[in-house]
């Protein structure tokens, strides 16, 4: 998390002038983000956050981010609305790079979350999955089952120094997912990164969903399966079956999962655990330690992937054919 | 420009319970500060910001920055003020460390100073000293002539990689300075490090001073030296004398310098030259390159020292007899 681009009142100014938000009367980098840089921006007209996207964000995939944005904005659900300029563009330059502006959301993330918040982001996550039916662009998933494969042989004979056997068992669990990866489900836009850090509470009550740039098109429970990972294990690497099953039936709430969808979710668990240890492990094998970005733990999703193996079926996340048949 | 510590919505909801200031509404790490994590905090009684001290300030001193931030804005300085809790304390603790809350001050900082600016800057300087006279907490100047031997010989042979015969022109200058540092100067507070960075402005005027974490007691024009070297020379190392006759102007419109003032002048630009060359060398020395933290170039302030040791008089700097007659 860090500023990458410093930027003059000067540039901010000008980039400013075409919003018709009044004078600008502050503006700070904040530690939100890892792919961009944000400002948090004051101007006579109220408060917003202000991106400059850097390198490691695809120009060509902006349309599809600012435009999923606004709208989610105007289904209804809450997340930060990219402002339009006097000529009707939510995105400008700034620096030489593209920049938007969004509204400020208020909330804050949280630390360790309690089942009360894993019901409310399977909620959210249900409702964001309905919103985005009719979103027209489409922006395939850079990173599902077939990138997988080429992902780990990038990592090369490194992979051995995390765990001894460690390339055996990845190339056993692809082998399987390779095979098995479901291709009947319901797809549509899904947010694929709804980790902790994205999602804003107030008060106890989810206020809004943050970081939409590894959006894509997807299998909709996949992106379930992400937030199973992400929300619902303990620090030492239990799965909560609590908070499993308040997630489930929060989703479930919103939007019926099917018999097909509940019967995927653990090779798609199996799926997303490969997805997030694959990309750690790049990272940790090749970002350098010099470096300013925080390298992830691959062996915490090597752990959950082990879980999710021998899991037999949704009910070991505690859902019940009960709330199935509701 | 780091968050060093990172902090839970419920260490901070606990913090601000003692502030009256009603529900916490969201709080971002900011990119300011090198020596503090510094968090903009939206609450519903306002926008502050949280400042938690990290090792590198020592706790003792905290009563003298905090009481002197009250002091200065008591007496009409434009400053953060420190928000006092429903203990009537200003400093308290927040995951383990001490904390404060301080009232949020719009404007930014400026990369490109102008005279005017200058001009501003010596105004508020200027501004400072005296509405410090009668702050009755003292903190001696850490960083002040008898302190840079300790520090030069704590660089070591590595001097010498910065530039050939850097060791022996170190050397003179320290013998110099020790020889001839004036004794008989009115003293009082002054704020030691106001750079760029730590003054704001709003629309071109000056709207307030920030950081007051290097502040002590030492010789007011000093204080009036360090801003010549910080904010009067340009990207290629050319002193600018309209710059530099602005900011003298500027401080005597408030405060009048006595000809023993300006006569001394050039002496301590080659002192605070000494004093920035000095802790940048062991900074580059001494802090690893793999460090989050921007080490900044020792040479610059070799480079001001060597024009100081040219100058001949006050004149030199663009102060004018004229101005002093007046």
């Amino acid at each position: 998390m860090a500023v990458y681009t410093d930027v003059s009142e000067n540039e901010v100014t000008a980039f400013l002038a075409d919003y018709g938000l009044g004078k600008l009367l502050s503006y700070k980098g904040i530690a939100e983000g890892v792919e961009n840089s944000n400002f948090l921006l004051r101007a006579e007209g109220g408060t917003y956050i202000l991106t400059l996207y850097e390198k490691r964000v695809d120009r060509n995939d902006l349309p599809f981010f600012i435009g999923l944005m606004e709208h989610l904005a105007a289904e209804g659900l809450s997340c930060p609305l990219p402002v339009k300029n006097s000529h009707g563009l939510a995105l400008g330059e700034l620096a030489g790079r593209p920049a938007a502006l969004f509204t400020f959301l208020e909330g804050m993330w949280t630390r360790r979350p309690t089942a009360g918040q894993a019901w409310q982001v399977g909620e959210a996550l249900a409702g964001m999955h309905l919103k985005g039916q009719d979103f027209a662009l489409q922006r395939p998933n850079a990173l599902s089952v077939a990138a997988w494969r080429p992902l780990y042989e990038g990592c090369g004979p490194r992979t051995a120094e995390v765990e001894a056997g460690l390339s055996a068992e990845i190339e056993s669990e692809l082998a399987f997912l390779e095979a098995n990866w479901p291709s009947n489900l319901p797809t549509g836009v899904i947010h694929a990164d709804l980790f902790n850090d994205n999602v804003f509470f107030l008060q106890g009550e989810l206020s809004g969903l943050i970081d939409f740039y590894f959006a894509c098109n997807d299998i909709l429970v996949y992106d379930l399966a992400i937030c199973l990972g992400a929300w619902c294990f303990e620090q030492d690497g239990a799965f909560n079956i609590t908070k499993g099953r308040a997630m489930l039936e929060g989703y479930n709430s919103v939007r019926s999962l099917s018999v097909e969808e509940l019967e995927a979710l653990p090779i798609l668990c199996r799926g997303a655990s490969m997805r997030f240890m694959l990309t750690r492990l790049y990272d940790w094998i090749h970002i350098p330690d010099t470096s300013f970005v925080t390298k992830k733990d691959p062996k915490e999703y090597l752990q959950k992937s082990r879980f999710h193996r021998q899991v037999r079926s949704v009910a070991d996340y505690g859902f019940t054919s009960q709330l199935l048949n509701q």
